[in-house]
């Protein structure tokens, strides 16, 4: 692997869906990156992710203070801006890569760190192989970030444990709220998640209830095929049961045809169709066919940037990803992403591991079967093993004296253009 | 006013929507109460509201331990179940309030506290008219609670704080989202949120953004006819400056001949009607004028249920209006509500104050005009001032070593049955 031995700056970049603890990652990679300042000159950032490099519009963060950088940890988002951006391999798209070459030269970057989900290590990886292909020396280090906890390898992903606390906590209190309603007013109360592929969010919200806290939880994952008759009755029984019932949804549910349930062809009064979702629709049946009354939400973005409710594991092992991914590139790695290993869940015990993203790119990793109850509405006592850590501990952002939490909004100084424009198509 | 001389039991009931911090004010009563055990004996809690003084399912509350009860004043719901019971007038209903006299007489009880918004505000007025029309002493108190906002001479009502807070706090972590996606994905973020008739929780989106936080927040308040015009202009306005733009859209919005938007008619794939929120159809319509990609949530229960994130003086407020309350009834007091008296925003002082509940009773406050700004869409530096204090301060609830909140499950054990029973109609 080529290793600089004169002083590289780096590049940092967001990528994708944010989440409330994807600065933490970005505060892990600068702070680190300060404290060697004798092997890496500046961190920029991409603005607006992988689209920032290609445009040359990058973002000088030695511009900003250091207090500025230690509130990314307790900041949700994505501080320098995040893109929906894949890039093709580097046959089919030699000028982009071209391109993010004629940058990284133009200023002197040696260490690329990019922050996201699959796609992105997708995108890394192939940044990685630029050095061979290009003779350039670069260091392509990928930082793991994902609600979807879908990433393989890595025991979890940084973002999904706040996401599961948010789910965890609202349907615990909105179960609490149903139950002193159901007598005379509301039985029935659905809460749509993300995870269009993967249960892992749905599953959260399964912690509501535990041993001491008994709820009526209804889940429906996207990997077990929607079953109305059977859900319809399991519903039905734990009314009967407890006068109410939660029902916890995943965006990604579908029929026993593979369509989502959320495309249920929704039209309004002027026939144009309606964007649903899954949560009205699955409302609607328990109206039509039991017609208990019932209230839905759909949580969607506040899931995931809901930082002031993140867990402190996940808040610990974002930055943690971050400083790692920056020891890695110091020394003299390539081509990987650091990883969480867990030793053991009772007591919780990680350590970080390290994965080559040939094997991460474009693997996307499920719900072990395991985790969902034989009758497929429920998590299981080795998914809550799991789950548990990583909604544990609390890690509140500081807040004003107007009651609000204090997140940073950074200066974002542009670092000067040396290079003709570039157009993006 | 009569006043009994004798040891008299108390009942407590919580009536309408439930709210974050309304079992505080149920932990004011009883605490209170049992301060003063030589002049109140039991507190009784009606399961399910009144609904529980008309059947005689009576909760002991004194069989609940002292660790409980004080666990209410982090507990979010209604701990004895609340209802949707409006009771009709003396003359209209006469069985009723003969039965609910005979349910107090069987269990000496001789202080009727009732925690809840203007309905239950009017039902605890005719409670308290019983003593003259029968002869039977009975000291009716009223305990002021409901998110919305909307009860009359005090300042605020305990419940509101936190909704708001909530709103606030979501608000600006959603658009913090929002602003790192908008460069190549999502531009416009809506959240719907309660107040079908008054736009205080609606108000609450504006304290996302201030003078030091700059983001695009616009609301659409119950208050102002919705003008489509108006608004698409402003959107693009927001997003022209901004990149991207976040909506707050109180469920109650009306267009100029007065239907609400969320009433447009929505039809699934089967023809049946689809009970629709408001977010949905402001997000429809801004992709079909402006064509901008969209996400949109839905708060819902979680809303008034995230206790997780109640506001420090809402919390205080609850828990000085139940114990107000019994210092009242100690006093020989009948017909009255606690109420908040604001001395002073900054910084903020306030008292309790006493108002008559003929005076409260089916009365609702609206936003005064000056809060809202004057283009309808936006609130004024007045109205920041009024909800500064109300969302300040945080009071979290103690967590376990699973991550999750320890809200407290009352066991809720029956008094013993002393009448025949009793149907409510």
């Amino acid at each position: 692997m080529a290793r600089s031995t004169e002083k590289k700056n780096a590049f940092y970049a967001q990528s994708g869906g944010v989440t409330a603890v994807i600065n933490a990652s970005a505060c892990g990679v600068i702070e680190t990156a300060r404290k060697h300042k004798d092997k890496i000159g500046k961190v920029y950032a991409g603005r607006n992710g992988i689209i920032g490099a290609l445009t040359e519009d990058l973002i000088d963060t030695s511009k900003e203070s250091a207090r500025a950088i230690a509130a990314l940890r307790h900041t949700p988002s994505g501080a320098f801006g995040s893109c929906r951006y894949k890039m093709k391999s580097l046959e089919a798209n030699k000028r982009e890569y071209d391109r993010l070459i004629e940058v990284f030269a133009a200023h002197n970057i040696g260490y690329f760190f990019y922050n996201g989900g699959g796609d992105s290590a997708d995108t890394c990886l192939k940044v990685s192989q630029l050095s061979k292909a290009t003779g350039y020396p670069i260091q392509a280090i990928h930082v793991p970030k994902t609600v979807d906890n879908d990433l393989p390898i890595t025991d979890n992903c940084p973002g999904f444990g706040s996401v599961a606390k948010y789910i965890a906590v609202s349907t615990r209190e909105a179960s609490f709220d149903v139950a002193s309603m159901c007598a005379t007013s509301t039985k029935i109360f659905v809460l749509e998640v993300m995870g269009r592929h993967a249960g892992w969010i749905a599953a959260a919200g399964g912690m509501a209830a535990t041993e001491n806290v008994d709820l009526p939880i209804v889940i429906l994952f996207p990997e077990v095929k929607f079953s109305q008759g059977k859900f319809l009755k399991l519903v039905k029984e734990k009314v009967k049961q407890y006068g109410y019932c939660s029902i916890v949804v995943s965006e990604g549910v579908q029929d026993r045809s593979g369509n989502f349930l959320a495309d249920q062809g929704l039209k309004d009064a002027f026939g144009h169709a309606q964007l649903g979702g899954v949560a009205p629709v699955i409302a609607g049946l328990i109206r039509d066919k039991l017609g208990y009354k019932y209230h839905w939400a759909v949580a969607d973005y506040l899931q995931r940037s809901a930082r002031h409710i993140a867990s402190k594991s996940d808040v610990e092992q974002a930055y943690a990803m971050g400083k790692a991914a920056v020891e890695m590139a110091l020394q003299g790695k390539n081509s990987v992403m650091p990883t969480i290993k867990r030793t053991s869940s009772k007591p919780y015990r990680w350590k970080i591991g390290e994965a080559k993203l040939s094997r991460v790119a474009n693997v996307e990793k499920m719900m072990p079967k395991g985790f969902i109850s034989r009758d497929g509405f429920g998590i299981t006592k080795k998914c809550r093993e799991y789950l548990e850590p990583l909604i544990a501990g609390e890690d509140y952002p500081p807040y004003g004296k107007d009651g609000m939490p204090k997140y940073v909004q950074l200066k974002n100084a542009p670092a000067r253009k040396k290079l003709a424009d570039f157009k993006v198509k």
